[in-house]
């Protein structure tokens, strides 16, 4: 049985769709059990299904660490002490991240030896079927390059137990691929890393090939991971909306969709966040698992299937292993 | 009569797509002087109807400011003296960004007050005909607080002397929209800003946001900044990809394509980056103007037109001015 823990509260969409996905999940797999936390008159669909926890209290959005701690009994500090408690295996929540994490810092510790957690996730690439694990794309708000480097590391052990890439290539996302290009701390990580004969260690990448195929890890430092990500999600949506409009303008048009419906179908499943969706922190002891803030039914599905997979995996303990050997 | 000197080397598609793009320009402007620096032998069409300077030596891309300036005679070097002796009214080069940004700061200095250079470039966005300025987009690795303030001004400036924006509203790029939120230099850039009074600054604004058409300014370190333009146009790139191919797949498909062509081609059009074409180098005490390094013909059209406009609008004396009142 794998036991994961969620927090129904904080997402943009409020705890239905959280209740949707759960009420799915739990019809697809058997061989899950699932503790949630909220406000109980909210999930009583999931009663007799789940065991509910009551925990109307909800951290905003834009919480800081000081104000997660104060709000001891909202949904997300209850869902990720009821984890430890009953030691469950993973804890899922939509809610505020920077919350999340000084939630889940403070009550499960990072793992021995990492320096900060980072929020690591799946992107679509270019090539159908491969992803490329990017981190940090919004724990922190600045990292040293000894950060960096150490992201790296956790990011190969990640694609390497997750996604079971052999020697995954690793680059320093910056802004040239030339050695010596990038941000003081992109130039100090890409000297820890050469200089320490890093398996895999590919250079710097230009965010224009992150998502090329070519990498199987890509670092940055949280800020410009989180600018990195949510640009390429800018863009994709602007692009679909006006692919629509090209599509609605008159009668042929629209008879000309029908005959592309299926091409454009497969490319929004590729590129979709949704499909990939659920970012793990990495680095923290346990699996912890955000959900995008705004997600559906769908993307929340998704994270509850990350948190599966993580679990089976023995992602933690693969990372503790190979921090140990580092 | 304005005039424009032109470093025809360095670009990844060789001479030849500058010098079509000068008898082009030419064809189209007769109100323009052109001064052209780079291998004569390459050159020799634009003999007749432009001064041609023999500078063979390149600046490799990768070049740093120490290897910039010994290539003395390298062409972008002799362009921006050039520029200098005949008192021209720009410089465009496609290319190192970095080289060119050395030697034009050292050659014609920076207006006085500013702290650092910024390039800066319109970008499509999702409202047809409105573009955003965003910078630093790549002249610096790193800022502080206050330099990214000082982008803000001279931001809003370029946004009301090209495009008669008329109290331009000015955002910070950040990892979160609420005051607080971004790397240390965002938070300090919001402070001052705030505390200043900064006409139009309507605070931090979300990559996904940037091209929604919201903001008419959006500031960045020039490492972030970076990401986000490379990342836009990576996404931008992969879409055009799978959405040729869809149309591809088969004979219903094809025809399907012809029922839409008007409303795709309105959508690259939109967001072709070679249509609003060279980025500016903001601060320096001329109009300096880089093209993409990739710039084909129509791309170093556009940078040549750019050119003409800043003249035009006088947008260095207006900077100028700004700064002096701030």
């Amino acid at each position: 049985m794998v036991k994961i823990v969620v927090d129904a509260m904080g997402g943009d969409n409020g705890s239905s769709v959280v209740v949707s996905a759960i009420k799915q999940f739990l019809k697809d797999n058997n061989d899950v059990e699932i503790t949630v936390c909220g406000k109980k008159e909210e999930l009583s669909e999931l009663e007799g299904k789940c065991v509910v926890i009551d925990a109307p209290d909800i951290v905003p959005m834009e919480a800081g660490a000081l104000e997660v701690m104060r709000l001891k009994n909202s949904s997300m500090n209850v869902a990720i002490r009821t984890m430890k408690e009953i030691k469950a295996d993973a804890v899922v929540s939509c809610g505020s991240t920077g919350g999340f994490l000084s939630a889940a810092t403070i009550n499960l510790k990072l793992i021995p030896g990492v320096k900060r957690a980072a929020l690591v996730a799946p992107f679509p690439t270019k090539i159908k079927g491969k992803n490329v694990v990017i981190l940090d794309i919004g724990a922190n708000n600045e990292n040293s390059g000894e950060e960096l480097a150490q992201f790296a590391l956790m990011g190969k052990l990640y694609s390497e137990s997750v996604y079971g890439v052999k020697q995954p290539k690793t680059y320093l996302l910056s802004n040239g691929a030339e050695e010596g290009k990038g941000a003081p701390e992109v130039k100090e990580a890409y000297k820890i890393l050469k200089e320490s004969g890093f398996e895999g260690f590919s250079g710097n990448i230009e965010a224009r090939y992150a998502l090329s195929g070519e990498a199987d890890v890509v670092v940055a430092d949280g800020f410009s991971g989180n600018i990195f990500l949510k640009a390429t999600e800018g863009m994709a949506k602007i692009m679909s909306g006006m692919i629509k409009s090209a599509f609605k303008k008159n009668l042929w048009s629209k008879i000309g969709y029908l005959h592309v419906r299926k091409g454009m179908k497969e490319m929004s499943e590729t590129l979709d966040y949704k499909n990939t969706g659920g970012a793990m922190l990495l680095g923290i002891n346990g699996n912890v698992i955000k959900a995008h803030g705004s997600s559906d039914e769908v993307a929340f599905y998704s994270a509850l299937r990350v948190a599966k997979v993580l679990t089976e995996k023995s992602v933690v303990e693969q990372i503790k292993k190979g921090l140990e050997n580092a």
